[in-house]
């Protein structure tokens, strides 16, 4: 927890059992067994296909100055960079804004269209906040995902607000948020009922 | 999935990671180490602490006609029924229904005051659901919990609707709803904001 610049927000799309993927990621199938067609649009569909009723909820993801994720929501390559590989999102990702990727191989950054350059960041998760809290200046951080990379941020504390988006589905394998991190006290601090999704946020206290 | 009779309401009060109690329950700590005092007091504040906001809830969980609950839920009292235990709720229990309670021991039926009656049954959920379902006739049947039992029933294919109320804290260990429970579609069919929990009723879709 820090004071010093933005907010550190951690958004999230999870189902009613708090799993944002299933299992198995490929190429073909960036959010594994998901129950769907591996893309994450049952997880997905309050962004995709219900974005009008949804609008504030995605405006304020792609509000953030600065974004992280981990290797996995970036893409399926494993170890080295021995192939080329700069997204899920084509050639004008929708961050448009530095966004550092948690990684242990060390690469070039990578500029795309529309503002959005690929930092990779190898000394840990402390640095990529750091980092990104030097390029967000004054505005918010985004943890974006996935749950892995969010656990380790909120088990080390450095997560002022949690963003969920609870789907109606349940997975009951796969990437768990929350898994592993010590107990949280939270405040609940707004939320908001849609159609097929709920949408909450809550502070985390220290 | 039947539609014979009332509605099947699985009704439980789990944290923002999915646990409705913690682990080492005990006849002090009925809900375990549960982050508080072991009476679910910080799951349960919605109930004891809020209920003037949260009245409408809680007066649908009042409102079932017939109760099914696990061992667990009605006692700490394990193996043979070898010492005098008739609930956590005193002479004059909430619940003014038949309460049908899920063990492997045989005992007596035990009338209550202001209506409750705890039945034990020994032959399986089904069975219990059964008869509660005679109990109940055209009302609504409550499967009160824990979540142990609940994801019996939702593994089985008998709940109809399942209540949630989302309390703004996490556990990371404990009993966790929809624990080896296969994969659900779920319908949203309300939900509501309180000042500290989070009501949203799903319809378990076949």
């Amino acid at each position: 927890m820090t004071t010093r610049g933005g907010t550190v927000i951690a958004d999230q799309t999870i189902t009613a059992d708090g799993y944002s993927a299933g299992l198995n990621q490929t190429e073909e199938r960036p959010f594994g067994d998901d129950g769907g067609d591996g893309w994450g649009r049952g997880l997905h569909a309050w962004m995709f296909g219900a974005a009008e009723e949804n609008r504030a909820e995605v405006e304020q993801i792609n509000a953030a100055s600065a974004v992280i994720m981990g290797r996995n929501m970036f893409g399926p390559v494993r170890g080295e960079w021995d192939r080329l590989w700069n997204g899920w999102w084509g050639d004008d990702p929708p961050f448009h804004t530095p966004v550092f990727v948690l990684t242990h191989h060390a690469r070039e950054s990578q500029p795309m269209g529309g503002g959005t350059t690929f930092h990779f960041v190898t000394d840990g998760i402390e640095s990529a906040l750091a980092q990104a809290r030097a390029a967000a200046g004054d505005g918010d951080i985004l943890i974006h995902g996935g749950a892995t990379t969010i656990n380790q941020y909120l088990a080390a504390g450095l997560v002022d607000e949690l963003r969920l988006h609870i789907v109606p589905l349940t997975l009951g394998v796969g990437v768990r948020l929350f898994e592993g991190v010590p107990p949280l006290k939270l405040e609940q601090v707004t939320s908001r009922a849609a159609s097929s999704v709920l949408h909450v946020t809550y502070r985390v206290l220290p």
